[in-house]
């Protein structure tokens, strides 16, 4: 008799070289892409532990749960990861302004044939 | 007297060590996210030449036109860019399944406390 169990594939993301991978935000009502970020293997446990949205800072080389400073958390609602596993999706509720300029998203801007234009 | 011109921003991606920025594909309609890659400036050059999505394979190490052996080109609408130049996002039609699996996006499981789970 083989007893057969499903077992949920196994979570391994594929870092780069830095040990990074790049995390997309986008807003689990409107889904407007908010912003992209990366996380190393600390950022995402602490993501998944807190559902609150920790990232890798490359400018600073440090651990940075967003918000922390400015009170604009993301509270994320799913993760989901792509077919190769150097990449993932959350999907989150922001506290406020995504973006360190105060936008609501960092990606105001349009890429015309001109150059950029605000949305 | 001083003329005044508006002038749209430049635009002046800024691109990692390796030349290459994060590129983030949605659908234009329906606003799920599609895959995520990677593009050099030829690739940027050659998406808003053409309309068609051209990527850098770093798998390959070389220009990718998406849906060159499969047919499934993506479509560009829209290209967004970010506050700090260093991701773009493309809205597209694809032509057809986005994932090299199969799947309409890449993102098809979810992240759960136990691992990964199909969408």
């Amino acid at each position: 008799m083989v007893i057969k169990v499903r077992m949920a594939d196994m979570f391994q993301p594929k870092f780069d070289a830095g040990g990074l991978l790049a995390a997309v935000v986008s807003h689990a009502e409107t889904g407007a892409l908010l912003m992209v970020a990366h996380m190393n293997a600390e950022a995402i446990a602490k993501t998944r532990a807190t559902g609150r949205a920790h990232f890798w800072s490359r400018s600073r080389q440090a651990l940075w749960l967003k918000g922390e400073t400015s009170g604009h958390f993301l509270k994320v609602q799913q993760i989901l990861v792509d077919c190769d596993q150097d990449c993932l999706w959350l999907k989150a509720l922001p506290d406020g302004p995504a973006c360190h300029t105060g936008a609501a998203s960092c990606f105001f801007r349009l890429l015309t044939p001109e150059g950029l234009e605000p949305l």
